[in-house]
């Protein structure tokens, strides 16, 4: 099972952070941008190449400090059919170092339509009896609005490939609650649909007490955190709001057991664009050090968050 | 406002049609497939380019009678980035026909990531002080599981380049209930996701009284549909479900107002696998008239939604 590779890697690095590999144009030193601007002009083309080369450098950073990376595909849609190029090199390359690729797609359709978005991200897809793979992710995040049939498609491609999901749940942005919290029954529907990502894990549970369907549970909301983690039991659960979005590590502790296991926390911008921090800027001055300043900080987040949990 | 052009375009064609584009390869005759096959062999670029072309045939044979097309970006995400490039030809293509294009990409994140969607889909990408176009889609479908700040990135882009919103409230499985129907305060979720909607509008009102944020409304909830009639005055229902998922023109009559405006139907493997159905195989037995098969199909569809609303 998938979520038993990521729990071994956790625990291999002592560090249950994810690196959110989220990167903006100005967050890329210009040694590198310049070089594709030449080449390619100011073109998408250009800015999609210089984001891989950024990921790369990260990605050779990083790779034996941290157990998993998360792109988030939307950074790399925009720029059309180059960027998502780019994102599939990305999943990739991060793949040949040994790290676990959560793609963070956020897909939601029904039948059939979940079965082509599942063949093309998790499963396989058959053209006259051969097979080929998508995008080359161990993980893929879904939203559940559209129910059970938008996320069972999925599974059976999880249980045959060894992939997992993490499934939204209760989310980090200030509106979140507007339909995730409101009751029904006394119970929100973030609850709701946490009892509904329980059973769908029921397939593919792993050797750790933990399935391979986790779920998104926001950092910027512990009260709400701590009663899912009562109430889904067997669900890792993908943590972002981390940082950037205000959420502190007194904060996620909640979404962890005490053996220490249950979560994964994600930094985007905390970690990539470390960099351009007050605090990392001394260190690193030269642009060319970025890499160095974006490991440091997953060390610093490492020892934030073991602090805590 | 977009929102009138598809209005206009309603009104011209008599048609309250939309044409969903979710090629799959047993759709598409041989003597397509074939071709591509023999020449990058059985391949995702040749299943790419295949659905391109049998895109194409479509497109070329229902321009002149319906209003919009309705690519669902899954069946084409399936085959990675070939089948991706066949998506973007697809909008491009109709768009050049005077089709609107309804991406049905169903993307939801937050704050800066729904930017990057919003940049990539329906705005502009800036590179260095130059703008570039993404898909290029006059509408595209959001899940709005995530709250307000998972939309209102999109609504300045809607007001800047002319572009529209269909926002899934009531889908068309059978499990959309699981989350949707739940009540709060006696109300339905998919109803105060409607009230939201309605007020996510307020922007991009066009003149014939509907804004350019219009509401996904499954064909197959017809008491649902109606109650949201009533409560969206101002909101244009795209309406799945017609045909295949079992929703019958009596049962969606209610997503129209009196003046036979306020909806437009989707109809996917109804029309785009005509040829493969009983009741065209006859008239268009050779394979080559498949695109004919498929305005037929339009052309009774339109007659049999007209005899009802």
């Amino acid at each position: 099972m998938i979520i038993d590779r990521l729990i071994e890697r956790i625990k291999a690095t002592e560090n249950p952070t994810v690196v959110g590999l989220d990167p903006r144009l100005n967050y890329i030193p210009s040694f590198i941008t310049e070089k594709y601007y030449a080449k390619y002009g100011t073109t998408p083309k250009a800015a999609a190449k210089a984001m891989y080369k950024f990921n790369k450098h990260i990605i050779d950073a990083v790779f034996d400090i941290v157990p998993a990376v998360k792109p988030q595909i939307a950074m790399y849609e925009r720029y059309g059919i180059d960027g998502l190029k780019a994102y599939d090199k990305t999943c990739r390359y991060a793949k040949s170092k040994g790290l676990i690729v959560i793609g963070d797609i956020k897909r939601s359709d029904i039948a059939s339509t979940a079965e082509a978005y599942s063949d093309g991200h998790i499963g396989r897809v058959n053209i006259e009896g051969m097979e080929y793979e998508g995008f080359a992710q161990d993980f893929i995040t879904l939203n559940p609005y559209l129910g059970s049939d938008s996320i069972t498609p999925f599974l059976k491609d999880c249980e045959k490939y060894e992939k997992g999901l993490f499934v939204l749940a209760k989310t980090s942005n200030p509106n979140s609650g507007e339909i995730q919290d409101l009751l029904t029954d006394g119970v929100p529907i973030y609850e709701k649909v946490g009892a509904l990502i329980e059973k769908w894990g029921e397939s593919t549970m792993g050797s750790h007490g933990f399935s391979s369907v986790g779920a998104v549970v926001g950092a910027t909301h512990p009260e709400q955190a701590k009663r899912l983690r009562e109430v889904m039991p067997h669900t890792f659960f993908l943590v972002p709001g981390y940082g950037a979005q205000g959420g502190k590590a007194e904060d996620l502790a909640v979404c962890f057991n005490s053996d220490g296991l249950g979560a994964i926390v994600n930094s985007s911008r905390g970690i990539i664009a470390a960099h351009m921090k007050d605090e990392y800027k001394t260190c690193f001055a030269d642009e060319q050090n970025f890499a160095l300043a974006a490991r440091q900080a997953c060390i610093d987040m490492k020892n934030d968050l073991r602090r805590c949990i």
